[in-house]
C-alpha cells in the first residue's frame, strides 16, 4: 500500500506528547534487587522518564509499619530509604500511590495477587492517616521539602474492583480518601493528591460518582486518575492469556467520556487526568506484550492518549515483577518495555523514538492515524510512522513523505523496529524457547533487539527533500532529516573509497 | 550467482587459524593514551588477541634510555610499565620489536615518521646490548621470568627500507641482529629470537641472505617475520592515497617463496614465521580501510594465511596512530579495525567471526575461495562466508549450504556485514564527513557499525540442516547451527502470540 | 602490660586457617537484591571466601517450587538462576543448605522468622527428593557437572531446635536426612552429603544419635556439620538483645567433643566438620557485633577454629538480614561484617588480616592465646596480634617480637584496628545515632571504618628485627615485615626532603 | 605550645576563598593520557576545581597547527576536542593560555623544558592570529558560544624570561599581546583576555612595563596574571633539587605591590588579579613538594591568597608532567597535589578542606595565622588549622578552640592530615624507594595516603563547645561541630553495647 505526505512547515497541530512522563513498575518491594534497578537505569538510559508509578508501599514487605509489644506504632523506613535512593539516582521522582494495607493494620485479611497484598481498609482510620503523614514528613527530612511536595499522591489502586479493595466499596474508599486527602494537605497544602485510580470501562458509575462525591464535600481535588487496557478478556491457557486488541478508537472514546464528566463541574474544569496505567492487555501473562504488534500498537496510543490526558503512565517499564507468580521464562508476556536480562522489547523503540520527538524544540506540523512529525528548533524534521493492525493482514505501507526543507544537503535517517530487524522474541523462539539463557544466548538476543540504523543523502529541491521508507506489518519508524553540508577533508573521495 | 556447498561431516580440512594471535599498533608512546586503550579494550572485549606488536619501545617518548651528567647511562622504565600494566589488564602479552634508537645512543640524525623515530645503527653497540638486557631484566623482575620470556623478540623493523634502516644496509643490520640475538639470549636462554621483519617483496634477496648469514654464523634462530601487504602503489591526493588491491593468490604465492627458502636449511626446516605485519594498504592515510570490501578482502586473507605462516598480524587494531601526523577526521583510511571515538569498522567483524570459528572445539570441514565451515564440537557447525572483489561488479552470491546436522530442530543464524546492514563509513559520508563528531552522531555511527543478526528455525531432514543467505558485493556473513530443541512451557504458544 | 615473643624460624608449628573457606548469608531470596550484592563484593574483594551458605533455598520467595492447577509439581528456576549467576560472577560456589519447606509441599503450618520459613515435614517424600533432584540435575545443566558435583550438599538447618523443625523430632530428621542422601547420591555420586547441622551445646544427643543412626543404615556420610555461638542467652530491651560472652575456652571444648564423637567409628573417623555457623551471640539483633571487642574475640577463634574442624562459616558477611525484621538503623548488631550502607565493621578487618596470612607460601611459626606470626616464602614474616577480654579491663598490650630476619633493611608495616583508630560504630553514636544516613554521613561512616596503616624501617642486627607495637584493649594488629634495600635514586635524600 | 581561641558569633571577617577555582597541569598534550585523566578525576571528585590552565596548547605534540604542501595553514583538532571533552566530562573549564609555537609558525629555533616548546615569535603575526581566532571560532561550535567566552584567554607564559621568550623581549611580547587581544575580541567582545602571566619578583618592572603599555595604548584590558612561587634558588643534586621555603610575610607583601600597581590607574582599578600560578619550589623535582610541610605551608597561602587575588591555580594537579623529562620514580618532587599512581600527597588534602570551607553557605568568623573558623548555615562550625615551619622545630600546638554553639548535643569532628597519620612519602621510603610499584606496594601506599578521621560528642554549655587537638608539627587540621541530637532507637544502649 502507499502513503503519501505532504508536510507544510507553516502547519502547528496541537500534539501533548508526555511519553516520557511516567512509568508503571512492578510493586515496590521489587525496586530493593539488581535485576529491577539494571532494567530501570537501562530504560532511564535510553528514555529517561520523570516519574515512576506502582502498588505495595504500605505492604509487609516494605516493612514501614510496625508494632511495639505495647501496640505503639514503629516507622521503619530502612528499605523505603534504599528503594527513594535509588529512584532519585536514576533521576526519577515517585508518583506516589498510597496502598496497600499492612497486615497489623488491616481490617480483614482478604489480599490481593502472588505477593498478597492486604486490600481491606484500616480497622483505625487514626493508625493510616498517622502513617502517611510520618511518611511524607520523612521524605521531606531527607529530600527536601520543596522537592517532595511536587511529587503526586493518588489514593489506593482500582477500588472498583472487589479484587482491589474489599467489596469494591465505594462509600469507604470515599472515606479514605477523604480522610488521606486531609491528611496529606495538613502535612503541607502543596502536596496534589488525586483518586480514584479506577480501571477502564467504570467511568460512568465511579467517576461520577467520585466527581459528585467531591463536589459535594467542596475537595479542593488536584487530579483525577483512571486507568486505560485496551483488549478483551484474555482466554487462558497453562501460564499464559490470550487476548484480542481493541479498536483503538474505542478506548479514546471512552477517556474522552471522563474528561466530559469532570468538566461537567465549573470548580474541577480543566482539571488533570493522569492515566496512572495504560497498556494493551492487563495481565502480566500476555504475549502480544513482547511483539512487534504491540509496539506499533502502543504507538499509535502515545500519538493520542495526551488529547485528553496529562500523563499516561504504561505499565511497565521491566518484567521483574510477581503478580502472578514468578516468571518461567524470559519472555513471558510480562508488561515491561524490558524482558528479564535487560532485553529491550519492540515497545521500548516506541517509547525511545517518541522521546526524540520532545528534544530540540520540536513542535508538530502533521498528525495522522499512523504518523506523527515534528519541525525542530533548527528547521529540519523529524518523525515516527506505524503500521498497526488488531489482527495480521499482510499490509506494508509504502511510505513517502514530502518534507519542505529548504535548499542544501541533508541526511536522511530511518531507525526501523519491525519483525525482521528488531525481533528478539522470534530469535529466542528459533532458539528453542529456553527458560534458562545462557550468557551465550543473552547476548545474542541483544544483538537483535536494537533498531536498524540507515541513512542516504538527499539534496533539498523546490519542493525539499522526500523521505521514503517502507513499513512492514507492525513495524514502527523514526525518521530525521538532518542538514549534512558536505565538507570534505583535502584530497578525501568517498566515491574512490568505494570504488565507485 | 548461485553458490551451492554440500559438506561432508567426515571431511577434516587442515585450516591453521591464527586470527587471534597477534595485532598490531601505533608506537608504543600512543599506548599511554585514553583513546588508544579505550579501542584496545573494545577489541580485546570482542576479539581478545594474544600479542601485540608495534615500533617505537625505544624511542624517546618512551623515554626509557637516559644519560647521566657525566654520560653514564640510566634507564627509565616509568612509562613503559604504565604501558605493559596496560597491556596486562587486557590480557596481552608484548611481540616485543626492538627499536629505533634513542637519540643519545645514535650515530646519526635519520629519522621516520612524523613521531621522528631514529633509524641510524647505534654509536656504541655494547650500550645497545646493554639497553636491551636492562629491558629484559626489569620485564623479569616485574612480570615474572617463566611469563616473560615467553614474549617473542623481533629485531627492528623493515631494515630493507632506507626510510628504517640507514641505507638499508644489511650487514649492519646483521650486526645488529647477531649482538641483539645473544644479548637476549644471555639474559634467558629461552627467549626466541627472530628477524629480519623485511616488507614484502624481498624475500629473494633479504630473506635468502637472512638465512645463509645465520647458516654461516650458526645462529639458532627462533623463528623469521615478515610483512605482508596487498596494493598497488598509491596515489596520493591532499591528506590521502588510493589504492587498487593485489590478485590474493600473487600475495599467497610471494609468502610461500619465503617457506621455501627457509626450509632450504635442514636445521631451519618449519622454523615458524611470523607474519609481524599484514594490511591492504600500507599507508595510514588509504580510505579503503574503512570499507566493506577491506571487510571481504581481509576474511579472505584469515582463511589462508595460516597455510605458511604460524601468525600474521593485522596493522593495526586501532586508528590512533601519528606515522603521517594526526588525522584530521575519525574515517580517514586508518589501519585500525576501530575508528576514533571507538566505532568498528566493518573489518573488525570479520576478526569477530574467524575468533568464533576458534570455539567450542571446532574442526574445519569445509574451506574454499569464499568460504570456510567449521563443525563444533556438539556436532553442530558454524562458519564464515565473504563476497571478495578486487573492483566492484555487482556480484551477489546466493549462498546455500547443506550442513549434514543430525535429525532435529535447529535455530539458523546469521550475521551479517555488508554495505547496507553494517557501514559506518557511508552513514558518516552522509553527515557531510564531519571533522569534529557531536555525541549524538558518534552515537549514531556506533549504532551503524553493527552486523545484522537473523535467525530461522530449521528441521534436520535426511540431508541435514540447508542454511542459505545472500552475500552482498564486499560482504561477510557468520552462519551458525545450533541444536535449539522447542521445550515451551506451559500453555505457551508462539504462534498465537504474533497470531499467525 | 609487656608481651614479649622471640620466635625461633625452625619451627613449623600446625595451624589451619580456613578463615576465607565459607561465609553465612541472609535467607537466599535476599541475594536477588542491591545492597545485598553489595555487600557481598566488598567482602569478596577484601576477603575473597570460596562458598556461601545460608538458608530459604526452597522457601516460597524463590518460587522453585509450584504445582500446576492439576497438582503436577512444576520447577521455576528464574530466581535461582539470579542468585547462583550473582555468585559464581563474585567467585563464591554455594555450600548448599537443602531447606525450608515450599508451602504447597508442607505437612504443616509452622514457620520460623519474620520472613516465615514453614520448618514442617514435606507431606510427600518423592515430592521433596524429586524437587532435590531436579535442582541438582539443573545446576549441572547450567553451571557445569563437575563444578556442580563439588559444591557441599547439608540437609536441613539446627533440626534439634523446635523452632527449626517441627517437634525437634529426631526421627523425621533422620528420616528426612536419608531419603535427601540417597536422592542427591542419585543425580551423581560425587556429590558430597552431610548433616546434622545443629546448634552447639547438643553434641552428646544429636551428633552421638546422628553419628549412630549413620552407622547403623550404614551410610557413607561424607561430612559433619554444627554450629557454634559463644555467648549467654541474650537480654532482650526494645528491638535488642544484650549478651555475655563465653570463656573461649568452653567453646573449643565443647567443639572437640563433636570431634571425639564422630572418631569413635572406625569407618567416620577423620570426616571432616564445617561448622556451618559460627559467631559471638546468635540473635541479629546484639550491638556487640558491631564492635572492636567483636573483632578482637573473633580473631582469637579463627586463630582456634582449625585445630578440629575443616572450615568454619562466619554468620554472616553483611546485615541485608530479616530473621527479626528489617532493621531500624545502620547498626542494630546484625551479624554482618559490613553494616548496611556498605560500612565494613571492625571484625571485617580480623577477617582480612587472616586472609593474608594465607598468601605467599606462609607457614606458621608461633601461635599463642594473642597472636599468630607466618614465616612467608621468601623468608619474611608477617602475623596478627589482638588483644580480647571477654569484659573491658582497661588492659593495654605492649608487643614486641623478636623475628629471627636475616640482615639487611626492612620495613615493618602495621595495620591497626581498635576503638580509636577503626571504630565506625563511636562515629554513628556521636551523630547521634540516626536511622536514615545522608549520603555525606554514609562517607564520613566509611573513612572512619579503615585501619590505621604505620611504618618504620628496620636494619636486622644479629637477632634479626624487633616488631613493636601497642595494643589497645580489644586491638587488633595486622604486622608485617617486608625486605626492603633501599634503592635511591641519583640524587634522592629523603632526610632533605622532610628537613630532618 | 598552647594556642586557644575563642571565636565571637556576631563576627563576620573578610576572607576570599578561591581555592577550587583554578588547577594547573601538565602540557596538555598528556591530557591525553589515561594516568593524566586518573589523576585528575581524583582531583574532581574530591576537591571539584572549575578552571584547568597548563601550557602547551599550540605545541606540536597538540598538532593544531599544519601547513598544506603550497603552504595554506590548515587547523586539526582532533586531538584538541580530545582533551576538551575530557575537561567537560570532569566539569572543568579551561583557563586558555595561547602559546606556545608551532615549529612551522615559528621564527626561531629556540626551545623551552624536555618536550621543546618553541618560544620565539611567529614569523609571520597573520598566521598566529588566524589560528588564535580559527580556535575560539571551533571551540565556539562545539562547546557552545555563551559557554565558551567565559573562559578567561591568556597570552603566552612568563616571557619576562628569557627560557620562556627569545630574549624576554618586552615590545615583542606587547606586540604579541595587542595583536592577540585583537584577534580574541574580534571573535566575540565578550571574550577576557589578560596577561603577562608573569614569574614573581618583576612586579615593579614587567607589571609596571604592562600597565603603562596597556593605558597609553588604551587597551580594555580584562585582568592580570602573574605567578607566584615561594623557596630560594634550588641546590641541585642528581635528578632533584633542594630548597629552603621563603617567609611567607615577603610572599604576600610581593603580591600586594602588583595590586598597588595596577590600581594607580584608575581605568584599572580593581582589575582582576589572577596568580595563574603558585607552589611553594618552581621545580618540578623538589622533593619538598611530597611532605606534609608543604601541606601545612599551603595552607597558610589558601587563607591569604585571596586577599588581594581573584584566583590563584596550584601548580599543578598531578605529576603527569615532563618538563625536566619523564620521572625515575613514583615520589620525585612533582608538582602534583596526587602523585604517579593516584596517590594524594598531604597538600592534596590541605585542598579538600578548603574547599569544604566553601560548603553550606559558610561565612567566615576567624581567621589567623594558623587557623580559619567559618560558621555555617545552620550556626554550627568548621575550619582548617595548621602547624607551617619554614624549619623543622619540633613546635606542636595544642589547639583549643571555644565554639559559641548553642545549647544542645554536638558531635566534634577531626580529619587529621600529619607525619603520623597521612604520609605517603614515609612509606615509600621505608619501603626502600621502589622505582616500579608492584601493586600491592600502590594499595598500601594509598592506604596510607588517607586522614585520620575521629570524633567526640560534646554538649553545648553556656560557653558553647571546646573543640580541642594537637596539631603536629606540619600536621593541617580540618574540624566541624555537627549538631547531633541523639535519637536512639528503641532498646538502643551505646553503653552496653561497648561494655562500659
Amino acid at each position: 500500500m502507499q502513503k503519501r505526505i505532504v508536510v507544510n512547515a507553516e502547519n502547528r497541530i496541537p500534539f501533548h506528547n508526555a511519553a516520557d512522563d511516567c512509568i508503571g513498575t512492578g510493586r515496590m518491594g521489587l525496586a530493593l534487587t539488581k535485576e529491577y534497578l539494571e532494567q530501570l537505569k537501562l530504560v532511564q538510559e535510553y528514555i529517561g522518564f520523570s516519574h515512576i508509578r506502582g502498588h505495595g508501599l504500605f505492604c509487609d514487605d516494605m516493612a514501614i509499619y510496625q508494632e511495639a509489644e505495647d501496640g505503639t506504632a514503629e516507622y521503619n523506613f530502612t528499605y523505603l530509604d534504599r528503594v527513594m535512593d535509588s529512584y532519585r539516582e536514576l533521576g526519577l521522582a515517585p508518583f506516589l500511590e498510597l496502598g496497600f494495607m499492612p497486615e497489623k493494620m488491616a481490617s480483614g485479611r482478604q489480599t490481593v495477587f502472588y505477593w498478597k497484598g492486604n486490600v481491606t481498609p484500616p480497622k483505625d482510620y487514626a493508625r493510616w492517616t498517622d502513617m502517611v503523614k510520618a511518611l511524607l514528613v520523612h521524605l521531606c527530612e531527607r529530600y527536601g521539602r520543596s522537592e517532595v511536595v511536587t511529587w503526586p499522591v493518588e489514593v489506593w489502586n482500582e477500588p472498583n474492583l472487589c479484587g482491589f479493595w474489599e467489596n469494591a466499596d465505594m462509600q469507604e474508599y470515599f472515606r479514605l480518601f477523604t480522610e488521606t486527602f486531609k491528611a496529606v494537605k495538613s502535612v503541607d497544602e502543596r502536596f496534589r493528591v488525586g483518586g480514584p485510580a479506577v480501571c477502564g470501562g467504570t467511568d460512568e458509575i465511579w467517576i461520577s460518582a467520585f466527581m459528585e462525591y467531591c463536589h459535594a464535600q467542596k475537595l479542593p481535588l488536584d487530579f483525577v486518575t483512571r486507568h486505560h487496557y485496551t483488549t478483551d478478556v484474555p482466554e487462558h491457557v497453562g501460564h499464559y492469556g490470550y487476548v484480542n486488541l481493541s479498536e483503538p478508537e474505542d478506548g479514546f472514546a471512552n477517556l474522552h467520556t471522563t474528561r466530559e464528566i469532570i468538566d461537567r463541574y465549573p470548580e474541577y474544569r480543566g482539571l488533570p487526568i493522569h492515566i496512572t496505567e495504560f497498556n494493551t492487555s492487563y495481565i502480566p501473562n500476555c504475549p502480544t506484550h513482547d511483539t512487534n504488534q504491540n509496539a506499533a500498537y502502543i504507538a499509535q496510543q502515545l500519538s493520542r492518549l495526551g488529547d485528553d490526558n496529562e500523563t499516561y503512565s504504561y505499565w511497565t517499564f521491566g518484567d521483574v515483577f510477581e503478580e502472578q507468580g514468578v516468571p518461567f521464562t524470559p519472555f513471558h508476556g510480562g508488561f515491561g518495555l524490558v524482558a528479564n536480562g535487560g532485553i529491550p522489547k519492540p515497545t521500548f523503540w516506541t517509547f525511545v523514538f517518541f522521546k526524540k520527538l520532545k528534544e530540540k524544540g520540536c513542535v508538530c506540523v502533521y498528525r495522522d492515524e499512523d504518523c506523527v512529525i515534528m519541525q525542530k528548533k533548527d528547521g529540519t524534521f523529524c518523525g515516527v510512522a506505524w503500521n498497526q493492525n488488531r489482527e495480521r493482514t499482510g499490509r506494508e505501507l509504502d511510505v513517502s513523505i514530502c518534507l519542505p526543507c529548504i535548499g542544501g544537503r541533508y541526511c536522511v535517517l530511518t531507525k526501523t523496529v519491525d519483525e525482521e530487524t528488531c525481533n528478539p522474541l522470534k530469535l529466542w523462539h528459533d532458539l528453542g524457547e529456553p527458560a534458562s539463557l545462557s550468557e551465550e544466548q543473552l547476548a545474542l538476543l541483544k544483538e537483535a533487539a536494537v533498531p536498524m540504523t540507515a541513512s542516504c543523502t538527499a539534496e533539498a529541491g523546490d519542493a525539499g527533500v522526500e523521505v521514503t521508507f517502507r513499513l512492514q506489518e507492525f513495524g514502527v519508524v523514526y525518521f530525521e532529516c538532518i542538514r549534512a553540508e558536505r565538507k570534505p577533508d583535502r584530497g578525501y573521495s568517498y566515491e574512490r573509497a568505494i570504488r565507485n
